[in-house]
């Protein structure tokens, strides 16, 4: 028997997991913006990993002392501001958030402190959130929690910004337990995460070193490795949550693969749901003397506007590519590289392939490989064409 | 008497010139594609800075070699086709391209060696030179030579690629010594010079020693500090030649601030004419730890997509702002920084200064300010937005 996949559970799939998402009134539109996950135990072990950029909101700056424990009851997230770059107030009103959350948990019947809440934003930079708004919403939205999957699915849903689709999935093992999670994130992401939110849960039994080492290495490959469009966020928080509740306690090698697994499929899900993204692009550099040298072109790769215009006009621009290959800080040499799209070749021995322009690039999934012809390193990216929706969503929206 | 600047004129401004540039039929438009400039001396010093990419041209493999001399007597530049990534036929037919211009020049009185000939050539990557239209091109342009200024507009549209308009600059010094200048370029700018090519002529007697650093001191000002779209180019290369003919033999100091008036002329032009520019936008970062940091921090600005789509909306998104100055890689303390948009303050300490949504930056010049709050280190440099129209341009001209 294999694990299996479904999309449509999120981070209620795992036992010992509730969710909600309300409306509590942060976003102008009405639309859902308030979502709380709570973890009943009997465990509460926890772990997670943060934006690289010093810029960092207030929530972001609270998380990362709560996570300091190694332990979390509950994840409350807004949409419809980042309360970035607030200064003391804003932390304040984190600090007031994550209090009234534990208070109003207390009150329900799960004794809870605010040392055990984190807290996630995400919006645009630099406004205070409405906090009547907030705190009223807190108290309605614990009430609102389902034992089911449906708050899962709310709870994903209230975390969307510019995302046109919830993202969710599960991932169910042939022996009884279960990695779940939800994501949010469609523009300014890069290497340190991209501008996400994201929550996992699982009902396995794992301490928090071993959530740790197991959220580090899935990070590390799969969202660190997703750069739409080069901008780090100050809200980038991935949180992954134990409750044991399925009393089965997996290798850290099997649990470092199922954590692996879910991200990766977030990960496709964020960026085809990406701002203004019409090609779905994976670039793969191989041939690099190490792994982080081939990661480091690869990410020069998914940066440069001119081989992400070219995609998005489906032009099979492999001079582009040698181009921005060029800007590597390693030394490599012009004549070993072989570039090819889609699997054909289109430059090699120092010189384009015969019918390299010709090359069909009209399907939304392309795939840009390049060998160093230097050693065994490799590193895949994915990112996105540079189209004009991501001109207009970005230019038309302030985020 | 002060100098005087004088956009009308370009490489033919100073005496002991000569330019040309004629439509050999390389490009299919059948608009001119390709220039030719001439130093007749007395003297033939040079020299030249070229891109910093390990993918280079086989005319910048050419002229680098040329330029070791610290001589050159002519140099001929096409558009239509960048000879890159072309492989040793493609070094070839520089070659041969530099030896024809100087079998040219010699039969028509002027002993020239093709060791004497830079070459320069801009256009698609990967694509081998139509060789014959480049040589019967070389035999004709040598004979358009004309001793007036009029030659040198001509071979300043003979380079021109997506440019809309030719750019030239001379600047005429009250002691009788000129610098004069062309140049090309509209994208793929970058540090390391921008995808450009750019000649600078004077008839100041100076040695080629005297030039390099008069060169080098200005290109790191200037050149060095353009950057449209974070694509550094194959082809870049930017040349100095003197030829005595004043028989004026200024100071380095004078040499120095002549041709980095020049240089920061040209770019103001090159700026002005970017791919799809609406906006022209000046980065200025004070309070660094020093002035490469400064620079750092203003190249991350320059080349962040978010910061870059909200100029093309007008919209004073301060956020972004402070999020992409974050990522720099020495450490700041976001407490300490502000943030003004043409003068006026958007952000400090740790929060939006009041009415910083509403600054008004509808117009085509944009200035931000950022002050970091920590040394005396400062920088400028000049971008553009990230419009419609660039993306257009890079997504339906494959270049």
């Amino acid at each position: 028997m294999t694990a299996k996949l479904v999309r449509s559970q999120g981070v209620t799939a795992p036992a010992g997991f509730r969710a909600a998402g309300i409306a509590a009134g942060i976003k102008a539109s009405g639309a859902l913006d308030l979502a709380l996950v709570l973890n009943e135990g009997p465990d509460h072990t926890a772990a997670g990993v943060f934006t690289r950029n010093q810029v960092q909101a207030a929530p972001v700056l609270w998380s990362r002392q709560v996570l300091t424990t190694g332990r979390l009851r509950a994840v409350v997230l807004n949409s419809g501001g980042a309360n970035a770059c607030t200064g003391p107030l804003g932390f304040q009103d984190t600090h007031a958030t994550a209090e009234a959350v534990a208070a109003a948990l207390s009150d329900w019947g799960s004794e809870t402190g605010a040392i055990e809440v984190a807290v996630c934003s995400t919006g645009l930079i630099g406004d205070r959130l409405p906090m009547d708004k907030v705190l009223a919403g807190v108290a309605e939205v614990v009430h609102e929690m389902a034992g089911g999957l449906s708050g899962g699915e709310e709870a994903a849903r209230a975390i969307m910004t510019t995302d046109t689709v919830p993202k969710q999935v599960a991932l169910h093992q042939p022996d009884n337990w279960t990695v779940g999670a939800m994501a949010k994130g469609a523009g300014m992401m890069a290497p340190a995460l991209a501008t996400m939110l994201c929550v996992l849960t699982t009902d396995a039994v794992a301490g928090s070193e071993a959530l740790d080492t197991a959220l580090r290495r899935a990070a590390a490959r799969t969202f660190d490795r997703l750069d739409i469009d080069g901008s780090c966020s100050t809200n980038d928080t991935v949180l992954l949550l134990a409750s044991g509740a399925s009393e089965i306690a997996p290798t850290q090698e099997q649990l470092d693969d199922a954590v692996l697994q879910v991200c990766d499929d977030l990960c496709a899900q964020l960026q085809a749901d990406a701002e203004g993204v019409t090609k779905r692009i994976a670039i793969t550099v191989t041939g690099a003397p190490t792994e982080d040298d081939a990661l480091t072109a690869a990410r020069l790769l998914a940066r440069d506007s001119l081989v992400k215009t070219a995609l998005f006009g489906s032009d099979p621009n492999w001079g582009r590519v040698l181009a921005a290959v060029g800007m590597v800080p390693f030394t490599i040499d012009p004549n070993r590289i072989t570039v090819a799209f889609n699997g054909q070749p289109t430059f090699a021995d120092g010189v384009g392939a015969p019918g390299a322009r010709d090359v069909d690039l009209s399907g939304a999934d392309i795939d840009v490989s390049v060998d160093l012809g230097l050693g065994a390193g490799q590193a895949t990216v994915r990112t996105t064409d540079l189209s004009h929706a991501y001109v207009e969503e970005n230019s038309a929206y302030s985020s």
